[in-house]
This record gives C-alpha cells, structure tokens and sequence, in this order.
C-alpha cells in the first residue's frame, strides 16, 4: 500500500548526504554525533533530524508564534545561573519563556516492522513520548522523545515577574531534568545495537 | 505482517463496552463526549481513551513521579485565579506545579491506511503533536494531540517560590491556551465526519 520501503535506499542517500553537510558546518548537536552515527551504521534506519535536548530562553511575540520567536540563550547541557541571568537581561518585548526540551530523534525505518521494533526500543528505555510521526509513500518516520520538558513564563514586555531566586529553583530542576535524558541518550546509544541483523 | 486489522471489530466491541461503562459512571469528560460519539460512528475508528485538555495544580514527590503525583485542583475549563490560590492552598510537601496539557484522544484505526488519513486530518486542523502512537497485532492506535501546554514550578515542600501576581499572570495565559485548544476541539468535531466512507 505505502511505498516506503522502495523509496528507502535513495532516501536514505539523501539524508546521509544532508547529514555530511550539517557536519561539516557544525549544525549537529555534537553530544550526539556517536549515537547517530550509530543509527545510520544499521541496515535498516536512517536519522533525519536530531536535537539532544536543551535548556533556552525565548522571547516571542504571542505564545506558539514561533515564526516571530528569539533565543535570547540556548544549551545542549547543564546551566549555571550566571548565564541565564545574562540571557533573561536581553529580554525586550513579547512573552519571555524558560523552556525545556527533552531529545528528539527523527529516524526513517526502511519496513513498518522496523518501526515498531526501533519505537518499542526507545520506549522501553524511557523514551516514553517516543511515536511514529508519519508515514507516506517517500518516509515512515520514527520520533523518539522523552517527557522532561518546562515551560515557565518568566515575563513581558520588558517587565520581569520573578526574582532571581526563583529562577535559581527553577534553573536547579532543569538541570536535574538534563541530567535525567542525557542518561536516556546514552542508553539508547548502548542499546541500539540491538537493532543490527 | 500486522493483525490489527483482523482484531478490528473484535476490539471495538471491547471498547465501546468500556466507554458506556465509562459514560455511566462519569469518567468520561462532557465536552469531548458528542466529538467521541462522532468517532464512533464511523466504521473504521473507534476512540479508546480520552481527555479533553486540562489545568491543574499537582504535588509530586519528584519531577516525573507519577504514581505519588496528587492533584490539588483540575479543570478541563477556564479557570478563575480564586480556585487556583485555594488549590495551591492545601500544598503540604513535595513539588508543586501548575500544569496545562492539552486535549488527548486515543483512536483505533482498522487499517494503516485510515490511521494516516486520521493522522493527517488531525495535524491539519492544527493537532500538530498527534502520531502513532502504538501498532501492535492487537492495535493501530492514532494520538490526538496539540502543543499548548505549561509546566510551572510554584513551590516546594510547603513553600511558594512565587507571589500571587505571577499566579494571575500564568492564569490568564492559560486560561487563553484552553481556548486555543477548544477552538480546535470544535474543528475537529466539524471535521471528522469527512473520514466517513
């Protein structure tokens, strides 16, 4: 019915080809690189896209405008509170966010069968929010995902609505949250091998 | 290679047994009742389980702790500041959050085919976090989801982090998340009769 697995060779050709690129121009989280290197050494998958996780700032105009949104800082790892500080100082306008993201894989899987085995992997391993997101004639696409997440308004317009303490609290929360998926990505890394036949 | 099709009629049977049961006891939240009914009539879905999208204030012993996790005040509505300072009221210990997640629908889908077409409808009318979630011999099974949401700390083991300022503030936002989500609620129900065939 779908005609994914015909299309998955020189699919996956296009992406590896995609992925040298953003290599080489250093748009890969880099505490990653090992785990998708992994993944795209097995037979039967290949990444699309890939965030290791991160702690940010943004600023945006209305909450979901994310066209119009800024980073006014943004990490792949723990923070201190200097540099969040910093960031939150460069607010001027529009809402401004503390935000979480946990990981998030995009992985083609050459048959359905490889699907599910990949998202039964990553679920078993704590990537809970792990889903097929879509499937179509060209991809059958697996996003692997974990639930940390914060999204915390800090303030608008200029106008700051918490003290610095507060901030240290939360800044201490999501740091225990980073600690908490990066020890998921490198199970998953240990794990994957599994996949290999 | 998958038995879900097979299983399909069987699992409904199972399933609308435990939604009456459900209606019945008052498990099932009123304003997402006419938009399952609507699912349910069509003959190749049927929902599974259910939330219409919700704010709430929890006490969790730690991030992620579920299953000790205490609800002090839910809504699946607009909420008005009053009813949120009473809820975070009876905070005693542990973690205090206030929470948003947007609606969550559970669909079986008869076969792949009418899983993605459900997929796509959902996405389109603005359900942007929906997937697949689960296949299985059993199951084919489509989420619903939306990406408003909120994950607020306000205060830990009896202390609050925050003043009743940034409360109202972080009401009023979510109060216009549960709006936006409604919105697409009623789209959906518009909408999912074009699935009929």
């Amino acid at each position: 019915m779908f005609l994914y697995t015909e299309n998955f060779d020189e699919q996956r050709e296009k992406a590896m080809e995609g992925l040298r690129k953003a290599l080489v121009e250093n748009r890969v989280d880099e505490d990653i690189i090992s785990l998708l290197e992994k993944i795209n050494s097995l037979e039967n998958y290949f990444t699309t896209s890939s965030c290791s996780g991160r702690i940010s700032v943004m600023e945006m105009p209305d909450f979901g405008d994310k066209v119009n949104a800024v980073w006014l800082g943004k990490w792949h790892r723990e923070v201190e509170l200097g540099e969040v500080i910093e960031a939150i100082k460069k607010h001027s306008s529009g809402q401004l966010w503390f935000l979480v993201r946990s990981p998030i894989l995009h992985v083609s899987a050459r048959t359905m069968g490889d699907a599910v085995r990949l998202l039964n992997l990553a679920i078993g391993l704590g990537f809970k929010y792990s889903n097929i997101k879509s499937v179509s004639h060209k991809k059958l696409v697996v996003e692997i995902r974990s639930t940390e997440r914060m999204d915390v308004p800090l303030g608008a317009d200029g106008e700051l609505w918490v003290d610095e303490e507060y901030i240290e609290r939360i800044v201490a929360i999501a740091n225990s949250q980073v600690r908490r998926f990066k020890g998921k990505l490198e199970k998953l890394e240990e794990e994957i091998e599994r996949l290999k036949e």
